[in-house]
């Protein structure tokens, strides 16, 4: 324990502030870490089995921020954050590392606010599940000042994994954020409205799954034809057109519909693949698609 | 050439309706395994490379069947098979397969339709693209009478790859393919809203490219974990609930909505998401959802 003590005074000592479970995670991975750990959740219960661990509880996010060097902030949304840090006129060692989910305007507009009271702003985005925290899966990105990320990273990489610094734009990590949750909430709607298909058909799941499978396999390479083809602006379409495309979810959507399965995800795909079908690009490639989004596009809709 | 031939008396003829890309890939993998193959299509100048690698153009649909042992037809539907062989009144050997795309109900109707004139059908859906057609690559589903899939084996086995026989539920390989194309078409819509935010971020597009495969990876654990649970009827939540993921939604969306995007196709998961959150399941995983899209539970959207 002395031993253990005296080390951990050489350590900076971190605050964590929101305490669901991706809080706790970081807090548990920087008492793992031997940093000497100070927590403070608006609801204080959730503190228990840190403070088990060897965390201290703040009574107040004021008294969190004083005692540590580096604050970590890991709410449901930026204005919870900001909403807890009201009351916090000093900040003794000025960085703030934010670790909640937004998109680059509000991480942005975040880091405008930290400026204006002398904070230093670093803002992150963590793309892996609470569960990897502390472990090699983990991945988190940085965006902000370079001097912030270099001075916290010590600390920020007891949290697991990969941490990656972005560059200075404070908004970037955010905006990698958004765009793979907006992938991912996606592809989970997309399994949860096959499945219901699958279940309505009363076809096997289990053998379902082993196909569904295959189309997981597919994204790579998709992936890396809608940045090559984004980038370079030309859309040769290889193996699958959007006239395919358009042909296929008209039979999806009439495969849900005879089943009365809701077909409205569907449909709002089906709209994106109509407008560039209908601008001329039936023979492109899928990344086509990419360009049909806009809202102005979509006045018709 | 005289071996050739006698080779080729050896083996059945096949009539192949439909050439387009799909269709054109299967009559060029049954000539190149040596069947004598007749081809027909409603634009018949897509066979002019089929009769340079040796296939017979008939002139009519009916032509084409009376020449064949087995006929094949691929078009962009089934009512095209049917207009394409409404004039066939007899079938000398009484085997239609049909490999175009269609859900399970029109399967079942087009083989009612069959029974009635006395011909033989099976029902096949191709899991794969044209150019897989021929290699080890390919996958195709068939379903119907198991004794047309014996006597049609080593024909149907020149396409290439896997042949799967499903059951003589005739519905199966449709609903099969209809379920598969659903989650592909949603990946497909997510990577083009993905990209098109990631574009309108001005983040690096194969750098974003890099992450979004990570999460082609999560979806095989994903589809299995539906599986398991959707049949085991318990939706335990692992690591993400449906509250997490509805905030998740709710963050994607604001980000989208800020950088002018096409909000609907999110709105129409979140409306998923939102309808089991509403009915008590917040903290049940991502597979419950697949339990909310019968048209029923949406009266509300
Ligand atoms: N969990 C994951 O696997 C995961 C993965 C990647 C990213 N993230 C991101 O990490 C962040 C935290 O996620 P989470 O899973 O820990 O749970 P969460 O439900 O997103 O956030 C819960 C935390 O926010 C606090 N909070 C909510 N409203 C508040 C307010 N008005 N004032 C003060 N505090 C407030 C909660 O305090 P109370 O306890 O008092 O309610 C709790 O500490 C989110 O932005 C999430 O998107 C999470
Ligand atoms: N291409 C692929 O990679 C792929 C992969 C898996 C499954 N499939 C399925 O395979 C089937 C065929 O696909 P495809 O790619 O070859 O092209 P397609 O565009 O789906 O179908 C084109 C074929 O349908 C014919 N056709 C359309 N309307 C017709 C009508 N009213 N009467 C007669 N013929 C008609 C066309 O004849 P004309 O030439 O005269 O227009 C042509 O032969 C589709 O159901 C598709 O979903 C294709």
């Amino acid at each position: 324990m002395t031993d253990n003590n005296l080390e951990n005074e050489l350590r900076p000592a971190i605050a964590i502030l929101g305490l669901g479970p991706m809080g706790q995670a970081l807090a548990a991975a920087a008492i793992a870490g031997g940093h000497p750990t100070v927590v403070w959740n608006r609801t204080p219960d959730k503190a228990r089995a840190l403070v088990a661990q060897g965390a201290v509880l703040a009574p107040t996010a004021v008294d969190a921020v004083r005692a540590a060097s580096i604050t970590v902030a890991c709410m449901i949304d930026y204005d919870a954050v900001r909403a807890s840090v009201a009351d916090v006129t000093d900040w003794p060692t000025c960085t703030l590392v934010n670790l909640s989910s937004g998109h680059a305007g509000e991480a942005r507009a975040m880091a405008g606010w930290a400026a204006q009271r002398g904070i230093g702003y670093l803002d992150g985005a963590i793309l892996t599940p609470a569960t990897t925290i502390g472990t090699r899966a983990a991945t988190i990105l940085y965006s902000g000042p370079r001097s912030l990320f270099d001075r916290g990273r010590t600390l920020l990489e007891t949290f697991g994994g990969t941490s990656i610094y972005l560059g200075d734009d404070v908004g970037t990590g955010a905006a990698y954020e958004m765009a793979l949750l907006d992938l991912f909430t996606m592809a989970v709607g997309g399994l949860a409205h096959a499945f219901a298909l699958a279940v309505a058909e009363g076809i096997e799941l289990a053998a379902f799954a082993r196909f569904a499978k295959g189309i997981g396999g597919l994204l790579p390479d998709m992936a890396d034809r809608f940045a090559d083809q984004l980038a370079a602006g030309r859309f040769p379409a290889d193996v699958s057109s959007i006239a395919s495309a358009n042909s296929a979810v008209a039979h999806v959507s009439a495969a849900a519909a005879a089943r009365g399965i809701d077909t409205a995800p569907l449909e709002a795909v089906q709209r994106i693949i109509g407008r560039a079908a209908a601008a001329g690009h039936g023979g492109d490639s899928y990344a086509r698609l990419a360009q049909f989004l806009a809202k102005a596009d979509h006045a018709d809709a």
